[in-house]
């Protein structure tokens, strides 16, 4: 099998669109006819969160190479929503749409073996919440980090690190201005591209990335030279405040594989445009297209 | 109900000890007699993960104020997994021990507020995971520990942020020296003391608390100068290499409301001492706090 960078290159030129749509369903923002309102149970919201996943996913396939579901969505339901959020990644398997798990974990040693098999499985075994890429926090450093990429090496998986976050408080620690000049973001920025030895890829891009906001577009287009083999991940389009400008350097000189993440104004978007989920969605995501690649 | 950092207080002075019992059940590690080997389902795993830990539990209750389920460990097993995790949050309840949940997430916005829910509960509904206290990662800044800071005043739960972790790759980031002189996890203490404002206690300690490896006796001595009125949670005594001598002088005034973690040095005791699984962590124990308060 291809590496990830390869896989979501072909996907994102198949599909010409690198629209990364995330599925974060709230029960009081996915249509009614998504399930039974007044019968509100974990189990009942649960095949809500999956019907709306699913829905979005079969009609929005052509222009969506990926997608990001947000597992804490899933996670505040308990047991049924982890149930529908492991439902919702074999459900894009099957679709053939790559899935990027919006997980977040950071931890040490075993630990952090532990998560990487949940998320992106193991030599034996699949993993119980298998998907084909994974978020990862850096704050642990080098050693909380080389699980996830003993499976880009080994299972063709990607792994995104945070590296400068689209919410205010990312100037808090990401940055911190450092002795020697450069901010926090920028020597994480050379980490990752000494890192990316350790997960040689097939690809001209590296199957570790990063994710940027787009709510920092200098900074993006910084790291885009600094970092020039890492794929990125951009939050932050949309709702957040985001715009298209912001974004479209990316794609500059050609189709690269860097993803532009929206979730509540695609997927959201029936609530604001009316018509139908899929219809209002199919509308947005058109228009986002042509909104970052400037066509 | 009294805040977090009272109600540790409380059970630290009512066992006259410091000790966090993790609880990281491994299938290989944890005793024949937990489980039937040979039946090695994920369910037939995970309920011998719930009676390794209950029998922990129950047979430490006298010297274990709280414990540390690490999530991690039971999310790799998946659903099975994470049922039996919710079970051992609710027999720590009944058992009256206080439960620190290892989750070490760390998120922004509405995804932060459905983690915060998930684990510490909400309002009007428990959380379907709900502990007294978690570990969260600051990577993201004040506004992604918020809902947090929330529960803290609210709810009177805990939080304890990942200030400057046990393993070697904690230099990557935590230790970068910044402009100002300071290095990282320095200034992110001063940012600690600043948020406690948000939280305030009923006790001389806040409810927002940090994890300090006892690796870095240095910086852990340090810190708790640095930052007063702050909680710590100290891993990496044991297996890690972290000594008695390292973390005793938290107490040199007193029986502070400090906890010094270990898993495996306790957990997995009988298989380096023989002796059943209780009796060895038993053994263990007494041994691990005559160690760390030198009496």
């Amino acid at each position: 099998m291809p590496s990830f960078a390869q896989r979501l290159q072909n996907a994102i030129e198949q599909k010409q669109s690198p629209i990364l749509m995330g599925l974060d369903p709230r029960v009081d923002m996915i249509p009614d006819d998504c399930f039974v309102r007044g019968k509100e149970t974990p189990e009942a919201i649960a095949e809500g969160f999956y019907t709306f996943a699913d829905r979005l996913m079969t009609a929005l396939i052509d222009l969506v190479p990926a997608v990001k579901p947000q597992i804490a969505f899933y996670e505040a339901l308990g047991i049924p929503g982890l149930q529908a959020y492991a439902r919702i990644l074999k459900r894009a398997k099957e679709l053939g749409i790559l899935c990027i798990a919006d997980i977040k974990r950071g931890d040490i040693g075993s630990t952090s073996e532990a998560y990487a098999h949940a998320h992106l499985g193991s030599e034996n075994s699949e993993g119980p919440f298998e998907a084909d890429a994974v978020t990862i926090n850096p704050w642990l450093g080098a050693d909380s980090l080389e699980p996830y990429f003993k499976r880009c090496r080994e299972r063709e998986k990607g792994v995104y690190l945070l590296l400068h976050t689209s919410n205010p408080g990312s100037v808090d620690l990401q940055e911190q201005e450092l002795k020697s000049g450069e901010k926090l973001y920028q020597k994480l920025g050379n980490l990752i591209n000494t890192w990316q030895n350790e997960a040689p890829s097939d690809s001209d891009y590296s199957s570790i990335g990063a994710v940027v906001g787009a709510t920092w577009p200098e900074q993006l287009t910084e790291l885009q030279s600094r970092c020039p083999k890492t794929p990125f991940l951009v939050p932050g389009y949309g709702s957040q405040g985001g715009k298209g400008e912001d974004v479209a350097p990316l794609y500059k000189n050609g189709l690269h594989p860097h993803l532009i993440n929206a979730s509540r104004s695609l997927t959201y978007a029936y609530t604001k445009r009316g018509g139908n989920l899929e219809e209002a969605a199919l509308e947005a995501a058109h228009e986002m297209k042509q909104d970052i690649l400037r066509t």
